[in-house]
C-alpha cells in the first residue's frame, strides 16, 4: 500500500509541493478520514465533505498562516484542520480535551477567528484586512460562507460595508444549495436563478473581462471613464446583486473541479477590491447515505451515543404539544430561524404550514423575534423555537420589539444550559441571566416533559405578554426515588417543612439536586418552575433557613442564583448562602463529563453540602 | 385669518375630504406647526419636515387604522400624529406625561408598532401582514424606512424573507442621502446610482407593465410562460437590487410632488406581492436651516436647555481622549455605527481617518462588534463606541466574537443610564446587566471626567481583553463637598472605617449617593469604579456593616446591586441590605424628573436611608 499523501503533508504549505494528481488523490483521503472519523466521534459531516476540494484548492493558492482564510459557522473545517498538522489528533474531534468541531485560534495559527453561529466570518474578515492594511501587512484574507449563513442580517451588514469599503476581502459563496431546497429567502431564490444560467455568467464574464482592459489613468478623466465603463457594462448585462454591492462577481464555479476553483482563486488573488466568487459544492459528497440525505447528515451522533436522558427529547415533546395547542387555538403559529427539525417543529410545519401558520425565516433570528412581535399585534399568537445561544442574538429584539409593548409572544428556549460537544460558541448557560433582566418577561424552566407541556400551555392560555420556557438538549432526566415533581407549579418542594438546609435549582439540574438531597439528611429541595420573576412564595419558604444553597446549570454573574440570594438579603435572610454555578465559557465535552468539571453532579452537589454544612457545626 | 386645513383633521380619514389645493395648504401648515414646536419642545426636526407630502400621500391613499402604516425609527412620525388626533397635545411633545418622540400604540390605534430603534419595520409589517392574512383581514400594510435604516441586518433578514414570501407589504424606501453623504456603505452608493437615471428606471417601468399584461393562466404553462418573461425582462432591462430579491420596484418618485406620491401609492395598492417605492425625500424641508445642515438639525435640543451637567460632555471628552490616546498607540483605532458626532468622534475621523483608523460601518452594531474583533485579531486596538441602548444588538457578536477568544477590544458605553426624552425605547438601563454576564468582560462606570480619561487609559494600556467603559449623556455631575472621587481606582471609600451603614453606588448616579451621605450621620459612601468583575476589596469593606444600601441607574433584576448583595452574602454578610434600581421600563422626561420618580434624587436617597434606619431602631 502506497503511503497516502495525506500522511505527506504535515504543515501549511505542503499542499503547494504536490502534483495535480497527488491533490486529486488527497481529496480522496481526506474523504475518508472525514468520513471514518466523524461516523465515531460525531460531528458535521456533510458540509465538510462538501467543501473537500475547495479546502485543497484554497490551500494550494494561498499562504497560510500569513493569509488569513475564515470559515463562517465553521463546521466545514475539518479538511482544514487536517491538512494544518491536526491530524493525528483528529480521533480527538468533539471529545473533551480533543479538537474542536470549529476553528479554534488556541489550537492553530492557521484558525484565524472563532467561529460557531453564523454569519460572522465577513465582518471578522473586514477588521482583520484593516488592520493588516495598517501594519503593512499584504496577506490575503478569504471568508467562506455558506448559502444559509447569507440569510443572517450580520453577513449583509458586512458586505455592505465591505463593497463600499474597497478593501480586498474575497468572500467565497459557498452555495450548497441548503438554504434553497428549504426556500429560505428571496438571496437563495436569486442564486438558484445564476446556477441555471451558467453559460450566460460565462459570457458576461469574458465581455467583462475585455472592459477592463480599457486602460483608466488619472483623475478625474478616471471617474468619467470608469462612469461610462459601468454605463456600458449595464447596458451589456444586469449586474448581479453582489456587483450592485460592490463587488466582483466571479462565478459560478463547480466546487468539485480542483484545477477551476485554484484557477478562479488565483484569478482573484490578482484583482483588487471586494471579490465574491460563487461556488457551488455537493453537501456530503462522496458518502452516498449524506449525499441522498444531507440534511441527515449534517450533524451525525457520536457512535453509540444514546442522547442525555431516556425517553422522547423536550424538542420532540415541545413539538408535539405545539401541535396540540395550535388545534384549539387557531390564533397560535410557529417560527424557527433555519432550525425546523432541531427545535422539533417537522410535523408543526407539515399540518400547519399549509394554513400559513409555519415560518421559517432563515437564520435570523432578531427578525424572528421582531417578525413574532408583528405576529402578536395583528393578533396571531406567535411561538418562536430558538436554541438558547442563538437566542443570544435576539436580546435587544425581544426588549424593544416585544416587552415594551408588552407582546404575548412565546419563546422557546432549547439547548438551555449545556449542549456538550458543539463546545463553548454552543452552550445555553446566558439565557437565564439575559431574560431575566427584561421587565414584563415571564420564565419558566421546566425539568420533565409534563412541566414542558403544562408550562406551553398556560403559556399560551393564561399570559398576555412575553413568555419564554427553557429546557435542555436531549430528554427527561432521571429524579430520585420520591422526587419527581408534579408539573405546571411555579415551584416544588420536597422536605419537612423546618429543614434546616434548603437546596434550590431549576431546570434539568433539579434532577441533581433531588439525587444530593435524597442523600443528604435535614436538607430539603426547592424546584423552581418559573425563574423569572422569582415566586414570592418560594423566597418565604427559603427565608427563614440557617443554610442556602443554590445549584445552577447556567452563568453565575447576574444569574438566578445571585437573584434568589439578592432577594432573599433584602428580605431580610440572615442564614448562609452558597452558589454553584458557572463562572466562565465551558468547553467541549459530554454533558456528564462538563457537569463533573463544574461540580454539578448529584455526587458533587452532596459534598459541597457536606463540606460546607461540617465547617459551620465544626 | 382663514380657520387653517389642519383644524380640520380631527381624525384620520379626513385629510381624504379635502381637495388638492387644500391638501398642498396642509402641507404648508403642518410644516409650521412641527417647526414653531419642536423649536420648543425639542426633538426631531429635519427627518419629520421631509416627510410631511408623504404622509399626506398616505393618509389620503390608506384607511387608518384598518391599513397599518409602520414608521422605521419613527423620529418622523410627527406629522402623522398631528393627522391623528393628537394636534391639542403636540405642545407636550417629549416632555413627562407628554406625547412620545416615537410611534407608541398606547398613544393612537394609529400607530402600529413600537419603534425607536432601526431598521425594525419591515419585520414588524411581515408579521401583522401573516396575522391579518391568517384572519381574513385584508388591510394594507405599509413601511416607511430610510436609506440609513437600510444598513441594519435586521431589515436585510425581513427582506430577504419578505421577497421569497410573496406577501402583499409595501415598503417605502424613504431615501434622503443621509447614509449617502456620509458614505455608509455600498447599497447607499447603489441608490444613487438610481437616482442618477430616473429616465432610464422610467423607461424600464413602463417596458415591464407592457410585459406584465401578457397572459399567464395555468400550470406548469405558467411556470414555463413566467420564466420566459423572467429572461425576456432580465434580456432588456437590468434588474434592481430589490428586484433581484423579489421586489416590484417603481421608483424613484420625487417625495416632495404631492399627486406623483398619490397616483404611484394608488398604484401599489393595486398590485399583490412585496413592493418598494424608491422615494426621494429632502431632509429639513421648508425649514432653511435645516435644509442647510441637516444633521445639526436630526436631533434638536428644547429651547433653553443647557444639558444636564456643567461644562464639557462625558461624549466629547471620550472622543478628545480617544485622540490623544491614539496619537501615542497607533495600533488605536476607532469604530462608530452610524454615531460619529453623537459619541464624540468627528475630531477623531479627520484626524485619524485618512491614515484609515476610523471606520463607520452604519447602523450596523452587531457588525461594529464582530469587525471589531477581526481588526483586534489583526493586531489593532479598536475602540467602539455606541449609545447603550443600541449595544443591547450585539450581545451575541460581544460573547461570540470577543469574549471567548479573549479579543482587547475597548467598548465606549455611551448614554449609559437614563437618557431622558427619547423615552422607553432609548433608556440606557440594561448594559450594566448585560455586560456583567459576559466572562472576562471588565466594566468601568466612571463618574467623573477625570476618571473618564484615566479608565480609557487603563483600557487601553493595561488590559489584554474586552473592556468596557460606560458613561452617562450630558456633562460631569456635581459632587457635594468633601465626595469627589480620584480617578483611576476601582473604588473610591468616603467616611470613616467603622461607619455602620453604607451607602454603595456607581457612575452618575454617585453624585447623588454623596449629597445623601453628606446629609446623613454614621454612613459611609462607596462608590464603584469597576462593576465587573466586582473589586474584591469594595466588597470586603462591605461585609461587616449594620447596613448596607446599593443605590442603582440600572435595571434591578441581574444588575450590579444584586450581584454586590449576593457576593456580600456568599461572603457571610449578616447585615440588612437594601436596593433602589429600575424595576421597569422608564417613560420619557427629563433625567430629574425620572430619578424624582424612580427615588434615586439625593433627597430621595436620604429619606430612604433615614426610612430604613428608623425602622430598624424603632
Amino acid at each position: 500500500m502506497a503511503t497516502p499523501v495525506l500522511y505527506a503533508v504535515k504543515r501549511p504549505g505542503d499542499v503547494k509541493k504536490l502534483t495535480d494528481t497527488q491533490q486529486q488523490a488527497l481529496c480522496g483521503e481526506l474523504r475518508k478520514e472525514i468520513i471514518s472519523t466523524v461516523l465515531k466521534t460525531g460531528g458535521h459531516l456533510a458540509s465538510s465533505l462538501g467543501v473537500v476540494e475547495l479546502t485543497v484548492a484554497l490551500h494550494s493558492v494561498f499562504n497560510l498562516p500569513k493569509d488569513k482564510i475564515l470559515w463562517d459557522v465553521g463546521h466545514q473545517c475539518y479538511a482544514h484542520k487536517l491538512l494544518t498538522g491536526r491530524r493525528a489528533r483528529f480521533g480527538t474531534l468533539r471529545t473533551k480535551g480533543g479538537l474542536a468541531g470549529f476553528p479554534r485560534p488556541s489550537e492553530s495559527d492557521c484558525d484565524s477567528f472563532v467561529a460557531g453561529h453564523a454569519s460572522t466570518a465577513l465582518s471578522a474578515a473586514l477588521g482583520m484586512k484593516a488592520a493588516m492594511e495598517l501594519k503593512g501587512d499584504s496577506g490575503e484574507v478569504v471568508a467562506v460562507v455558506g448559502d444559509g449563513a447569507l440569510t443572517g442580517g450580520l453577513a449583509y451588514e458586512a458586505i455592505n460595508n465591505l463593497g463600499s469599503s474597497g478593501k480586498k476581502v474575497i468572500l467565497i459563496l459557498n452555495d450548497n444549495e441548503m438554504a434553497i431546497s428549504r426556500n429560505r429567502g428571496a438571496l437563495a431564490t436569486y442564486l438558484a436563478d445564476i446556477r441555471n444560467r451558467p453559460a450566460y455568467f460565462e459570457a458576461k464574464r469574458l465581455t467583462r473581462a475585455s472592459l477592463d482592459r480599457i486602460p483608466v489613468v488619472g483623475t478625474p478623466a478616471k471617474n468619467a471613464i470608469a462612469q461610462a465603463k459601468g454605463a456600458i457594462k449595464q447596458m451589456l448585462y444586469p449586474m448581479t446583486f453582489f456587483e450592485q454591492l460592490g463587488f466582483v462577481y466571479m462565478g459560478p464555479v463547480d466546487g468539485h473541479d480542483l484545477s477551476r476553483l485554484k484557477a478562479v482563486l488565483r484569478q482573484a488573488k490578482r484583482l483588487n477590491g471586494p471579490v465574491v466568487i460563487h461556488v457551488q459544492t455537493q453537501k456530503g459528497r462522496g458518502y452516498r447515505p449524506a449525499e441522498q440525505e444531507p440534511n441527515a447528515y449534517h450533524g451525525v451522533p457520536p457512535a453509540g451515543d444514546q442522547g442525555r436522558g431516556a425517553g422522547p427529547s423536550f424538542s420532540a415533546v415541545a413539538g408535539e404539544t405545539l401541535c396540540r395547542l395550535a388545534e384549539q387555538d387557531s390564533r397560535i403559529c410557529a417560527i424557527t430561524a433555519a432550525m425546523a427539525d432541531g427545535t422539533g417543529l417537522s410535523a408543526f410545519a407539515e399540518r400547519f404550514g399549509p394554513e400559513g401558520r409555519f415560518f421559517d425565516v432563515g437564520i435570523a433570528e432578531g427578525h424572528a423575534t421582531t417578525f413574532s412581535g408583528g405576529l402578536s399585534a395583528g393578533g396571531a399568537l406567535p411561538v418562536f423555537l430558538v436554541y438558547s445561544t442563538f437566542l443570544q442574538r435576539a436580546y435587544d429584539n425581544i426588549i424593544h420589539d416585544l416587552a415594551i409593548a408588552g407582546q404575548h409572544v412565546v419563546i422557546g428556549v432549547d439547548r438551555a444550559g449545556l449542549v456538550g460537544d458543539d463546545g463553548e460558541t454552543h452552550q445555553g448557560i446566558f439565557d437565564a441571566a439575559f431574560l431575566s433582566t427584561i421587565p414584563g418577561m415571564t420564565v419558566y424552566s421546566p425539568a420533565t416533559l409534563d412541566q414542558l407541556r403544562a408550562d406551553f400551555a398556560r403559556a399560551t392560555r393564561t399570559h398576555s405578554g412575553p413568555v419564554a420556557l427553557r429546557y435542555p438538549r436531549g430528554g427527561q432526566p432521571v429524579f430520585a426515588e420520591g422526587y419527581a415533581p408534579e408539573a405546571g407549579q411555579d415551584f416544588y418542594y420536597f422536605g419537612s417543612a423546618d429543614a434546616p438546609r434548603l437546596l434550590v435549582s431549576y431546570g434539568r439540574l433539579s434532577a441533581e439536586a433531588a439525587l444530593a438531597v435524597s442523600r443528604t439528611p435535614n436538607t430539603a429541595l426547592l424546584i423552581l418552575g418559573r425563574i423569572a420573576p422569582l415566586p414570592e412564595a418560594a423566597l418565604e419558604l427559603a427565608l427563614s433557613r440557617d443554610m442556602v444553597f443554590f445549584a445552577e446549570e447556567g452563568i453565575k454573574q447576574g444569574g438566578i442564583a445571585q437573584q434568589f440570594g439578592a432577594a432573599l438579603l433584602e428580605r431580610g435572610f440572615i442564614g448562609r448562602y452558597r452558589i454553584r454555578a458557572i463562572e466562565g465559557f465551558v468547553p467541549q465535552g459530554k454533558v456528564e463529563e462538563l457537569l463533573d468539571d463544574l461540580g454539578l453532579t448529584g455526587s458533587h452537589l452532596t459534598d459541597w453540602i457536606a463540606e460546607d454544612t461540617d465547617e459551620t457545626t465544626a
